[in-house]
């Protein structure tokens, strides 16, 4: 039914990766933005190249947003969405859609959780109706929280605890993350799962599915008249929650010494590593600093033209997989993150020596025009694949908006990321890349020596 | 004026390492304890010897009960308790203290903030009038507030951000606290320190400064039945605070990885590592769990008859400290400590692996019979010492008390110890001093190499 929260840093990688990719003002994907009366915002971006519509319900509230100790509380509330309302009985809604031959799903994330459906345009009204029936109908009873606690725990048990790599990520994020609850894993710690009840669940809902919390993004064979007229039906009807304050959450303290992350297990079969650093998010960052890391990730280790690649891949051999990645659309400071797979014989410490050598070349030498240039028509190429795809488009106005941006980041991107130079994408590499800062996981196939 | 926060991990210890001393009851050094209407607790400890008495405070407030995003405010408000109030301009406590040769302080710990003096007796209903007037009467206004601000951002500045092993401290302690509240520096981080207003001040000094959240220990030349007569003219007279509910924070998530964390820094001459675990305390171990570890760190890390000092020091010559440490009295799981400095030409990873040896010895083949009664016998030796000073005796009753302890705790402790065995002490070892459970800090002399 939903994707589960274990899997979403990879599917929110991949969801962020396209989000490197925008432009639609140029040619005709202007989306059109506006507010019902109630508060919430509403999104449209015309697309009529076929008879089908993509409809989002974007919640500004994530696992970031949960209160101390109930660490799971907003996946589990996503998976509670798909119960009974007042008004109807759990299953009906994915009945409906299923019956039109469309498809819906739900994800969450550290600062939004998202309910979807995509549907032939005659049916936009009735998924409206639905999502604004479960915004505040639903019906939360004991039995219904303790049923599906069992199979949220069971989903944590299959995907966290019996995968060694998932439980090395947990440990390694709660390790970079001191202070800010992007430490604290979206589908939650196991102890404290098992505690969530109703009473929080009831509180979750009350406090953030609320229209003037929502946005909804609507991409499709409709107009932005069509859905205003029909969100005024269905959304529009649904009275403004409380005023939350503004998502001030506790930040990262300065971080002066290297961290390391070792989990031995016979399960694995290669070793591996991963570096990771706090950086700063689209949100936090000063201008085009998160765009010159963006390009930084692209350039070092963006797919097979990268420096990695080439480098430790193609022309030495010792890697067997390797890459960079920037998570850009974060409401705080997010991570830049590095990772290698060794080849053959190769040692994890001479690979994991190659790949630093290969940072500290960027951070002291910076990038040439030329890949810069290329690595910048890279963004521009997955742009086309992204904007292909109704529900990356729609998917990519979601994220941004439920991250502290706005429409015109979505659509001046493109353009400020041709602006970044060199320059700045060196002095991100110097400035955040640095050992003394930095936080390794290593996952190794058995028991180290000693006790 | 105020301990700092940043050195009571070390008062902290020492006053632990105190407090595995007691046994008052079989000689007269019984205590007395009586609530007052308003619930106030309060602990008299009769002890004539000299015509001086210890009226401690204890607020069961410390930094891990502070909202998220507000560290230090625990810390800060026990500076602000110095302040004027309705009835005392500021300075006039101290000065009052000052004028009859008493001593005063105060102190904040991740559990509780404790204010106390030690005064001729006739003194006592003088201190208690002080201290029932600041617990209600206190004047917040924002320059007292601001000013105060400047000043602990100024002594964070000095003792922690000047201080590479203070700074490693704080990082270990982040990176072994995954969740638990714990892994927040008492002293709170920079830039929430540097957020930290008036609202923040009143809402915790409304929240937790009240007689139902405090503890009163008076010890010295008194009577439980005096004490009790000037307790209800002064502490009695405040109304009842609000209830507050149980004391249950997030607890931690199970570790399966080694975490490490390197300061490398130029004004390190001598570098060390120390090692941590996640172990229960008094309030959450199985019964003789925490006495068995308590036994556990005397054994292997206490003083120089230890395991560690024998081998690495006497006998090896490698190091020229080591020790081994157990914080029990913490109201959720605490840590186990050992750690190291090498001597002469010695490297950190030999030092390192001796360490390491020791402990494996241990958990594989146990304490001797010899060694267990002779770690019980220095226990007893240090009880003498501890309750010759009046001040750590009511120490003893005050961090029990705010640590989800009992009286009969602290009177039944010395049995308890008695009563553990070496097959107990050797299993705590095996449990918990693991190595895939492990958090190891290491401070070095200068940067290595690397980017």
């Amino acid at each position: 039914m939903n994707l589960p929260a274990d899997r979403l840093r990879g599917s929110l990688l991949s969801l962020l990766l396209v989000s490197a990719t925008p432009a639609f003002a140029q040619d005709g994907w202007k989306a059109a933005d506006f507010k019902l009366g109630n508060g919430m915002e509403v999104v449209v971006i015309p697309d009529h190249r076929a008879p089908i519509v993509t409809h989002m319900v974007w919640y500004k509230a994530g696992s970031a947003d949960e209160p101390p100790g109930k660490s799971g509380i907003a996946h589990f509330f996503e998976h509670l969405m798909f119960k009974a309302t007042a008004n109807h009985p759990a299953g009906e809604f994915d009945s409906a859609v299923a019956a039109i031959g469309g498809s819906d799903n739900a994800f969450t994330s550290y600062d939004y959780t998202c309910f979807h459906e995509t549907v032939p345009p005659q049916a936009l009204e009735q998924m409206m109706g639905f999502e604004a029936d479960r915004m505040r109908n639903l019906v939360l009873t004991d039995e219904t929280v303790a049923t599906e606690r069992d199979v949220i725990m069971e989903e944590r048990r299959a995907r966290v605890d019996n995968d060694p790599e998932a439980l090395l990520d947990e440990e390694v994020d709660a390790t970079l993350w001191q202070n800010q609850p992007y430490r604290i894993p979206v589908i939650g710690w196991m102890q404290e799962i098992a505690a969530l009840n109703r009473n929080d669940a009831k509180a979750f809902y009350d406090r953030y599915y609320a229209p003037n919390n929502a946005v909804l993004v609507v991409a499709g064979d409709v107009t932005p008249e069509t859905v205003k007229a029909l969100a005024e039906k269905t959304f529009g009807k649904i009275p403004r929650g409380q005023d939350l304050p503004p998502r001030i959450r506790p930040v990262e303290p300065e971080q002066n010494a290297r961290r390391t992350v070792t989990l031995s297990d016979p399960r694995v079969s290669v070793p591996s590593f991963s570096t990771q650093w706090v950086v700063p998010s689209y949100h936090t960052a000063k201008p085009r600093e998160a765009e010159a890391l963006n390009l930084l990730a692209e350039i070092l280790g963006g797919g097979t033209r990268s420096r990695l690649y080439q480098e430790l891949i193609v022309n030495k051999g010792i890697a067997s997989s390797v890459g960079a990645q920037f998570q850009g659309r974060m409401l705080d400071d997010t991570n830049f993150l590095v990772y290698a797979t060794p080849n053959g014989d190769t040692k994890l410490p001479e690979l994991e020596a190659a790949v630093a050598a290969e940072i500290a070349r960027i951070s002291r030498d910076g990038v040439t025009d030329e890949e810069l240039e290329a690595a910048k028509n890279r963004f521009v190429r997955s742009m086309i694949f992204a904007r292909d795809k109704q529900e990356s488009m729609a998917t990519i106005y979601g994220t941004t908006l439920t991250t502290g941006g706005t429409l015109q980041d979505v659509e001046e991107w493109p353009d400020r990321i041709r602006k970044v130079s060199a320059e700045e994408v060196k002095a991100v590499a110097a400035r955040y890349l640095r050992q003394n800062r930095s936080v390794t996981g290593y996952l190794l196939p058995e028991q180290q020596a000693g006790n």
